[in-house]
């Protein structure tokens, strides 16, 4: 039987294909708790294990990558319904001082292994600026797995990761300008003034806005208007995020964060949006580990580069957020490094564009890879391990610690 | 801002596109309901409205087929999810005489037409298959939209869907054979008894093995154990279903179905599943209306061919389920007719096989594809007419009106 009624498109080689996935991510994720290990890391080796590096049971494609971003959208957005804006607005001078010395230990240290590993300085520039950017998706993941997204640290890291994408953004467009020989200054402002105003209004004013119209979205006739309501903000704030430049996620985030008020308990909405990101979020994991390609490591110079550029990614972030985090203590600053070390994605997607411009060599894009991917899987067990036993620790950390960005009486009344 | 960070595929065009067609989904499926008409009519309006005839918004791609398919999937595991296999068993040989009588007339009425319109024999019998396979997903989403999904007509229009999907991928093996010049028997008969014997397993005995299985499932560690494995479940059923040849929805709503006792007081897992239909199954409408080129009704003698095959492929879906539910009453018997008249993607399908078997020509092909988003568009506000009150009318209907495929003994003892 050759002609399928349902072959429209490869809908069966599709769904097999997401059957597999689901299927391997879930079986090593039960293995990985049996050993007490974080579940992220077994769908991100199920990646690996399916990926065409290993077993090669399914091809990436761009629908699998469309569902593992709209995943990891969907995770960033149920992070935000959990986080309430002030929470977020009270540890913001923090978070702020974390994100800013994570960016610079890593850039600096980007930039000098590459320079000393005979890179070229544009090389080194956009190695320095794959350093750069946290992949906030799988502390958050790992995080809400544990049920400690509303613990103080987890705050500051979800606050300084999106500092941290707006930095990383900025870096980004200057050097991909210098790798073109020019800088657009006028352009470099508008992008920083743009992603920062988005950010600001959206975290400050957000909740108030859904608030006020929350009893008119009540009063829709459509089924289930809050949860309709809550996708299109999702969505569309996710879109305006990438229209300005900076990561769609940091708007899911954003959006989710300004309904967290309103939908506090609507267990309905909730369970809704839960259903769509356990479906999705496998995929991502899944995806990550696909993307790696062990081909790569054939020559010894390469293992030795991927290796120590990984170390240096690890150690200077932890060592940056870390010192970011000074006088919160010990315990708490090493929540916030280790917090603060997966790449994931983002770092994979900074070593393409230079790639893409002819910026850096392909030994080096072999590396920046290896570091993103080995990043995300490393960082999990330590954040458990520094997350343990927090139930017993939840106390305030707010601008008394650090500064906060706004002060206290201009915030949203609702909180 | 040329370089984004967050422009992995296309990830932010994509974004836009899901954002334009759930807002103009929801937005016509509002103004649908304040003017008491359902709201899938508005779905599938804003479709054509947004898509390439029209407006031009959004240009139709394997992504959103994808997410489509995968909606109208997760749209039939969720209406097997409200259905108990009993109760679809117990009126199985009512369903099967409905499905027979509603094959047989509509396949008579496309072959007469297509011959008196000078087709082909070839073309005649692609033409009458298109209008055999009913797209059981609409009705059941006007169903479940006004909370009917347990009616007893409702089930009998259920299982008479699943026993016409068979019966028309037969239909279409065997009309594809003979525009290829040979029939295979043999190939036809496995079909016949792999669907047949796939169906009738998982619709006995697929509740039990889950009700064996779920202390197990519940004891694993993952998180959400039962939604996963129910995603599994689903996935599993509906690629197994496109393996052996029937619609992909057919195996999602076996799923659901023998799922259905195991998850009945689960209101986590059901309003998960619930999550991920409402966001998807919009796209599913908006693209059934943004595959109608318009374009192909500038020759007025199309219009016209258009015209007549969709009042007959109405009419003899309704005459020929209406005769097979003879005895249950006029009212129901109205309910099981129009309950059966959209045809959908499936009817798409077939034109889309007959097209590129080079067995129709594009007059044939217009008409078709005008046919099946027409009866779908047409057949809601009958079935919200013909279902108004039926609150009132929950009488059983079983095997003493029309013989079961079963014996009531042989029923799951869980029932």
């Amino acid at each position: 039987m050759t002609i399928l009624l349902a072959s429209v498109g490869n809908i069966p080689e599709i769904l097999l294909s997401l059957l597999i996935m689901l299927i391997a991510a879930k079986l090593l994720a039960e293995v990985f708790e049996r050993l007490r290990q974080p579940a992220v890391v077994g769908e991100i080796l199920a990646g690996i294990l399916i990926g065409p590096s290993v077993l090669g049971l399914v091809k990436p494609s761009e629908i699998i990558t469309t569902l593992a971003e709209i995943g990891v959208i969907f995770l960033l957005f149920t992070v935000g319904l959990e986080t309430k804006p002030q929470a977020i607005l009270r540890v913001g001078g923090r978070a702020f001082v974390v994100a800013i010395l994570g960016v610079i230990v890593p850039f600096i240290a980007g930039y000098a292994i590459t320079f000393v590993w005979d890179g070229s300085k544009i090389e080194a520039m956009f190695v320095g600026a794959a350093l750069v950017a946290t992949s906030v998706g799988i502390t958050a993941r790992v995080l809400g797995n544990l049920g400690l997204l509303d613990a103080p640290t987890a705050r500051i890291i979800l606050g300084a990761a999106v500092i941290d994408d707006i930095l990383g953004l900025l870096i980004l467009s200057v050097v991909s300008s210098l790798s073109k020989g020019n800088v657009d200054y006028y352009e470099l402002f508008k992008t920083a003034g743009l992603s920062t105003l988005f950010t600001v209004v959206i975290a400050t004013i957000g909740a108030n806005l859904i608030t006020k119209y929350a009893p008119k979205i009540e009063k829709l006739r459509i089924g289930e208007p809050f949860y309709i309501a809550g996708l299109v903000f999702c969505l569309g704030l996710s879109y305006l995020a990438t229209y300005i430049g900076v990561a769609a996620i940091i708007g899911a985030f954003l959006a989710g964060m300004a309904l967290a008020e309103a939908t506090e308990n609507n267990h309905d909405v909730h369970q809704k949006t839960n259903g769509v990101m356990e479906f999705l979020v496998p995929f991502f994991l899944v995806n990550i580990g696909m993307s790696l390609d062990l081909q790569v490591f054939k020559e010894i110079s390469t293992v030795w580069l991927a290796i120590i550029v990984t170390i240096l990614a690890i150690v200077t972030k932890f060592i940056g957020c870390g010192l970011g985090s000074y006088g919160v203590g010990w315990r708490r600053s090493t929540q916030i490094g280790v917090g603060m070390v997966p790449r994931g994605e983002v770092g994979i997607v900074v070593a393409q564009i230079g790639l893409g411009l002819g910026a850096i060599s392909p030994p080096f894009f072999a590396a920046v890879l290896f570091m993103a991917i080995a990043t995300t899987l490393v960082a999990p067990p330590f954040i458990k391990w520094a997350f343990a036993n927090e139930d017993a620790a939840y106390d305030k950390i707010d601008d008394d610690d650090a500064g906060g960005i706004l002060p206290k009486e201009k915030l949203s009344p609702l909180g």
